[in-house]
């Protein structure tokens, strides 16, 4: 993408205005991407002229409403390389991985058993198997970091044992932007007989996914980070792991036959849809997956990186700036300045039209090991540019001048 | 609402024409309802120009976006009676059941408890909680139905022990549209010692609901069938409850501190609210109340009871036609014909632009107490109108003509 793309691309994007009609400079893609058009008019149709629900209805429209949630389906399928019936539809990455825990967790692991996660999850893959670690008792290891923030698999190689049934990890921090060498991963897991969880929320926006190339068991990801609506994401796991897998919520369109004697249930990805989907939302994740596939994420990454190489650039160029995490961070910069909480920093950025995340991002225990209790994070998405980096660096000279 | 006021109304709803613009006889809003015109401006708007996360911006957007979706808590709240921090915002009424049973029912419930429920629920109603007992070993008791299908109290109330623990009914039954005497049910309920749980789902757009009149313990209820969007549904429940239940899903925004030695959790609503929730769903769901509450319930119940009255007054009139149901029905009318199946039925009525319902309706136990497969199934909303309902008798007509 070069400079005049990007320029075009913006306009497809009406939350990247301010209330008055400027440019906003809307580097938080990583807490949750901005809506291109057409994502938002097929919201809007589906909601509106379109509307009906699925799998139930004897009317035509119905009928057509199925058909496209069923190949919406398959669209997030072939995004993420996966086979039609390994999508399960979630609310998001969270409840998707809160899924694998309460219904593959709760019957394939035991007291002796352990997993394996790394000290730079994002809470959404610490608490869910902390909650069943509460109920079962099996331990959770933690794998550290590499000084650059990645996470460090010779470590990993050594701590795994054959008690270890799971490897939990980030595919990209959505602190750090450390991106995971899965392959590694996948063949150490798989060495002592575990499986591995992918948490993909900010790999699937920024890196080509092809869960067949990466060899993983489970994939979660959210639609929101995806350019796609809120309330709407996926788990893909392999449809062995899932046929094995017990429901986990119970309701309409996830079952076989209910009697009150007996029920049974229906085959994957049905078992694990109770009650009626995220219809809408379903629909327009199916059309970001198409809008991000066009633009290509080769092209997407490449342009990332280049943001991301220019802002850490000019930020090591500052004396009183501490940059967090590796060179090649896949589209997310983490930075503390000295004598200046990051909040005030978000705040100062603000009224610059600047938008960045300031927090421990839903990852506390990264913070513990920075020993920070808060990073400023910038993070790019297709439509960031060199423009939205200079904004960030005359908002951060401001600050200096203010709190000097 | 006279005819006027109802036909204007119509032009609200962008759903209700068909692909070539000509009026669609909805009759199927028990299964979702379709979404005035404010609704879909407040999605377009929440997705587009006013887009941002929640909880956790620095900028002023974000924080714009918190106070919407914290309003829209209010005002979900306000609608049923409640309080605010008593709203848990879910994907719909099924994940709200689950909820209660995998998180209020798991700690609470024994092996030698009993719970109730009755013949005539949904399946949202039924599995969740065969899917605990089968955790448990719990019993479930099912109460029977009076002959015109309502549940029946004096039964119920012959049942109940000291041993139940939990009442589980539907509000209105999503098939025959029996209202439930809530207040008697809650007394008998509690007179036990028994918590009172209720399946709002089809209650909600038909009757005023509050939950401090009513004497329940839990409220569950859908946003989608509320003339909301899809993908996002509440649970009201008593806040002396909620305090005491554990969380269920683990991830962001739903913690006070994470370690990996220890994980607090915070206060109710967001103890239950893991993840990014569904933001734009939510402040469509306010709006969706908003308009709801602007025509009145008590209004919106007289205008269905009169289009249910005069439908099952024609319905009687065809000597091969049985009606179900009671009289006094909310909104929702049952029924089959002689020599045809409700499917063939539904197939015919799409052809002359009706939609109904055939099928189990996603209660398949009250099909066997029926002692049919399926009904067919026509349910009114705030739009419907004598135009539908002739549309249907003409359609039933010539269903006659081709299958006499």
């Amino acid at each position: 993408m070069n400079d005049a793309a990007t320029i075009s691309r913006k306009a497809e994007f009406p939350g990247l205005l301010t209330g008055e009609g400027k440019p906003w400079h809307y580097l938080d893609t990583a807490a949750t991407a901005q809506k291109p058009q057409v994502v938002i008019d097929a919201v809007t149709r589906a909601i509106g002229a379109d509307y009906a629900t699925v799998h139930r209805g004897v009317y035509s429209r119905s009928a057509e409403m199925t058909l496209g949630y069923e190949a919406a389906r398959r669209r997030v399928a072939e995004f993420v390389g996966g086979a039609e019936d390994e999508i399960v539809f979630t609310r998001g990455a969270t409840e998707a991985i809160n899924l694998v825990a309460q219904s593959w967790g709760l019957t394939q692991l035991e007291s002796s058993d352990r997993i394996l996660i790394s000290e730079l999850e994002h809470h959404s893959n610490i608490v869910p198997w902390q909650l069943l670690r509460d109920r079962i008792g099996f331990a959770i290891d933690v794998c550290p970091l590499t000084d650059d923030g990645l996470i460090d698999l010779d470590a990993a190689e050594r701590m795994l044992t054959k008690d270890h049934k799971l490897v939990a990890f980030a595919h990209v921090s959505n602190v750090l932007g450390s991106v995971l060498d899965v392959r590694r991963a996948a063949d150490m897991a798989h060495a002592v007989g575990a499986k591995l969880l992918l948490d993909g929320c900010q790999a699937v926006p920024r890196l080509p996914v092809d869960v067949a190339v990466l060899g993983c068991d489970f994939y979660a990801f959210s639609g929101h980070k995806l350019y796609g609506p809120t309330g709407i994401g996926a788990l893909w796991a392999r449809r062995e792991i899932l046929d094995a897998m017990p429901p986990w919520q119970g309701g309409g369109a996830m079952i076989d036959r209910v009697t009150f004697e007996k029920t049974s249930y229906a085959p994957p990805p049905q078992r694990f849809e109770a009650g009626t989907p995220a219809i809408v939302e379903t629909l327009g994740l199916a059309v970001a997956c198409d809008y991000v596939s066009s633009i290509g994420l080769d092209a997407i990454h490449a342009h990332e990186a280049r943001l991301v190489a220019q802002l850490r650039e000019e930020l090591r160029g500052m004396n009183d700036v501490t940059l967090f995490g590796p060179e090649e961070s896949a589209g997310i910069v983490s930075f503390a300045m000295d004598g200046v909480h990051p909040h005030d920093l978000g705040t100062i950025l603000d009224e610059e039209g600047v938008a960045i995340r300031a927090g421990h991002h839903c990852a506390q225990p990264l913070m513990d090991r920075l020993g920070v209790p808060a990073t400023a994070r910038a993070s790019f998405g297709i439509y960031s540019d060199e423009d939205d980096v200079a904004a960030l660096l005359r908002g951060i000279e401001r600050t200096k001048r203010i709190f000097g």
